[in-house]
């Protein structure tokens, strides 16, 4: 196992109505005028909004609004985001969403108080200091409430760039199952999706003998395989939610990541076709990753693939031809995706074939390669377009 | 699932050597002059108590040491120690050891800031503040390293009673796994052992629908069945300790105890063993986890232990007697606990039968029922020790 430092100071609040807290905690960790961040429509409509800016209002909190934060989210409202919070001097973020919203508000946190342009964090730069952020979930997938991660979209190049310090975890996060309830199937599968491959990027590591943060992988996908299956059955059994939401959290606030090496191809393929198609991050996973555990299949000895397919999907061991197991594996995880409701190929989001060559370029490698489980070159990137696109 | 709030604001340092850094750490997190609390010679003979103070010198942190804590620590110390942090106005509490060490160094850190006595704590007053405390973690069991919580013994009394606080929560922990290799082989399984209580004690609830945290705490406790023979058969195997470290971790920070209803009587009906016969807390548990979970299987359908023994254990499910799988999974608990060398029965730590019902008088539950998976009343503590007997 490596040597590793681990730091999750969140103060999670989970459970029906939390989210009638959020002034509370608002003034407990410090803010006393806040810039509330949100997506589109539904959450004013829902009534969301105005129950959490009441929240505000009655601890003496004022609130300035900025709405209409979109799926993979841009650096331009970013910008203007820190306009906004340097010129109406709130001293916090409260990110009222799923992830999209989360990571906004994350980078206009670092932006609000650096001298120079935030894109700086996104570009290898450690921020020094962040505005205190808290959110309210309404979206389970992207962990981005327990994280110290963002991701955002440069609106002139469509590049798709991470920033990670502790500085920008939530200080607090609200986290309502119920809240959940309302998303669409097709968006509620892509955060299982979501969550399953940050597990997953995790699970497929060259660090040897890390049987503690395996299991907890495993078994966290095994949750999701079951919870994913109910949620995808009844959208208001609150339980499936519950367990859904945590595991979210759990999958990417890094407890089950420490002290081993992580993937992330997966993420870094998909991300251009995010970008590109704009679809849905949990949707692009499904068609990458099984595409991504092929390629790894028959580059290595398989052996982790075998553990997955044992382990988590339930797959005979085939002794005599060990890889027909792990190709059992992915077979069952694209069965899985599949029942969800999940696209498994380029057709069905809409990406063109002929796309590949500019992909891969996007992903702006050179004739280097993206580590890993497997490290890829820009071969590599081809092939795993290509059999994502049904073409090997 | 059940509402929760979880907060685990602990930094954790893992690693080889990282206790090098010890000094620094205290000073990142506000201390100026320590406490230094840890236990037998050992961790003087070895250097380490000499490497932390020298780091604590090039911090040009002041030092006060106090040494002599000894398992199931005692209230003695605590109330000594007290004396010591106010007159020599320490800041900061470093304590160097396993979970007594710590759960001194929680104790203390109450105590040292309150007016009236700190056993209030321990008699379910909450505080409402403690000086802060790090750790540098010698044992791997306790979790008390990312804990909120603490256990002392009464001198006069041998009551064993627990707290439970935020502000105890260590800043930080180091966490090397190296320095647990020195630990002798029984004492290392004694920390397994109770690694995998605690995720038990959190893993048969009442509360239905946790599919997450179940599968996370199967996960740790498959783990440790594997770890913990491969420390056995290699004390030097640091990966193993590595993995056996950070389980002690997650398996009482509570990040898997959360939304659910816990249990903790075979908790209960140990500390009056190792009370009395002044054994290792995790030798008590072996002796008494397993004669609870027969009692359990006899009064319930027995589903939780089915799910235990299938999942863990990989017991074939009999559908036509279902109670003989759970049967079945006990005894295979048995037998992993035999394989590291614990104790099964009373004979094997020095407990007399006769001694039963003074054991049960010191449990003080008069006409009551301690909760959990099933509520134990005078009877069934009676029959739980008398299965650990033998007698039944």
């Amino acid at each position: 196992m490596n040597s590793f430092d681990f730091y999750s100071p969140t103060y999670f609040v989970f459970g029906k109505d939390r989210e009638q807290d959020a002034g509370k905690y608002v003034k407990k960790f410090g803010g006393s005028r806040v810039l509330l961040i949100y997506g589109g429509k539904s959450a004013v409509k829902s009534g969301l909004i105005d129950r959490i800016t009441k929240s505000l209002d009655a601890e003496g909190i004022g609130t300035v609004l900025l709405g209409g934060v979109m799926p993979n989210p841009k650096s331009s409202l970013v910008y203007g985001g820190i306009e906004t919070a340097r010129r109406e001097k709130v001293d916090f973020l409260l990110a009222v969403g799923g992830g999209s919203v989360i990571d906004t508000a994350k980078a206009i946190a670092m932006g609000a108080v650096y001298d120079g342009d935030f894109w700086d964090f996104f570009s290898g730069k450690s921020p020094e200091k962040a505005l205190p952020i808290g959110t309210v979930l309404t979206i389970a997938a992207s962990g981005s409430e327990g994280s110290a991660n963002a991701i955002i979209t440069k609106d002139e190049t469509l590049e798709k760039n991470a920033a990670e310090a502790d500085c920008i975890r939530p200080v607090f996060s609200i986290m309502n199952p119920a809240l959940t309830e309302s998303l669409p199937p097709y968006q509620t599968a892509c955060g299982v999706t979501d969550i399953i491959s940050h597990a997953f990027e995790r699970y497929f590591t060259v660090t040897p003998n890390v049987e503690t943060t395996d299991r907890m992988l495993e078994g966290v996908v095994l949750a999701m395989l079951h919870e994913g299956v109910r949620v995808m059955e009844n959208p208001h059994d609150y339980d499936a939610r519950a367990n859904i939401m945590w595991a979210g959290m759990v999958c990417h606030n890094d407890i089950m990541g420490v002290g081993r090496a992580q993937d992330w191809n997966s993420h870094h393929l998909e991300h251009v076709l995010s970008a590109v198609y704009d679809i849905a991050h949990g949707a692009g996973l499904a068609v990458i990753m099984p595409a991504w555990m092929e390629y790894c299949i028959e580059h290595t000895d398989g052996t982790r693939f075998v553990q997955m397919a044992t382990r988590i999907f339930g797959c005979q061991m085939d002794f005599d031809d060990p890889k027909s197991t792990a190709r059992a594996g992915v077979e069952a995880f694209r069965n899985f995706l599949r029942k969800i409701g999940m696209p498994l190929t380029f057709a069905e989001i809409g990406a063109d074939p002929k796309d590949i060559p500019r992909l891969v370029e996007m992903n702006n490698i050179g004739d280097g390669v993206t580590g890993g489980y497997v490290g890829l070159d820009k071969q590599a990137h081809f092939d795993i377009y290509e059999i994502a696109a049904g073409l090997k």
